[in-house]
């Protein structure tokens, strides 16, 4: 069972604050992800500036696109983003439409969806998924369990390479031995922690020690 | 009953042809949307120049937000904008977090969505929908049916007030003649015409020879 990757979440309110983030970690972790919020509130150019900082690390755009997959997968891809990321209650067309302009899609869990749509989306080709607690939903209480696990178990038996994310931290990571999750994502777990280059190297480390090098 | 607004909804790839465009309709129109992919392109930035041009009319931020809701809302808020839009598989915690920061938010309704779950948005307060042909639904050959508009008029007999969205021209308005439709959104229709005032002006004349002043 291969490592699983670490990738950090840059979900800041604006650029300065990623980019001093992601200077610390950028290097350390294995994708870099730029958050829904940070799109929302920088634009392309957030993708752009972290492309131009790290020429070949994976960089993914959090755009949870839900139409017009073809033109927001363009717009990304010219910025510099590898992956792009599509809601889970978008259509077909739109997630195929994405397909085209981007180097891989990645479909985003949340709220209600089945495994009929899962299977459709391996239909069309998509092979990664993101298994997201809410944020809002672990605001309001909710944390993982079982209930995640054999979800998570069943996307990657459908033949998903699934990522995993919301409210992890080195403590959590344990309850994920055995599987193998292709990506952790990692926001405020590393860019809120005192020394977030610290952090990221005790993910990577207590990742090392569950699944090996 | 009353005439149904007319909003645009600019989808521009950059801020410059978006504001080259709503220089020229924004006072015909009565509500300006900063579409998704300006949002995604250009950031915060593509709501706070718009609302500095047009600082008493109401302006939408299209982010169709999926999560950390309270964030997106209070940084669209802090923009300008007076509206936000939120994906209709966003958990009710994302949508409850995205009212307390926002005048009115507004559900986009993509993919499977149930009438029960319209019922809970009922239910935490949310007024008001957008009934969206997708944009990548039309390009693959779907058109505006009775399907559509049973269910836009379900929407309205629910409380909700209801936009309406997608591939929309003159000629189509005419199809909901005897709905209270709430809203109209133009997108290409109004801003790749050849003249976008006179097209924004075509849909308001219209809409008063269908609904009245």
């Amino acid at each position: 069972m291969s490592r699983p990757k670490l990738q950090i979440a840059l979900d800041h309110n604006d650029l300065e604050q990623a980019l001093a983030d992601v200077f610390q970690v950028g290097d350390i972790v294995d994708i870099i992800e730029i958050g829904t919020i940070l799109c929302l509130q920088e634009g392309r150019k957030a993708i752009s500036c972290i492309r131009s900082m790290f020429p070949r690390k994976t960089i993914v755009a959090d755009t949870k696109c839900a139409d017009a997959g073809g033109t927001v997968a363009k717009n990304v891809t010219d910025a510099g983003a590898d992956f792009m990321t599509v809601i889970c209650c978008a259509t077909l067309p739109t997630m195929e439409a994405a397909q085209k302009e981007v180097k891989a899609l990645q479909v985003e869990l949340y709220g209600d969806w089945t495994y009929e749509q899962a299977a459709e989306w391996r239909r069309i080709g998509i092979q990664q998924v993101i298994y997201h607690q809410s944020r809002d939903a672990l605001l309001s209480g909710e944390t993982w369990g079982e209930r995640d696990l054999t979800k998570v178990k069943k996307l990657i038996e459908m033949g998903f390479a699934v990522s995993v994310t919301g409210g992890l931290n080195v403590e959590t990571l344990k309850l994920f031995a055995g599987i193998e999750v292709e990506t952790f994502i990692a926001g405020r777990g590393i860019s809120s922690a005192d020394d977030p280059a610290k952090a990221a190297n005790d993910f990577k480390q207590e990742m090392i020690r569950i699944w090996g090098e």
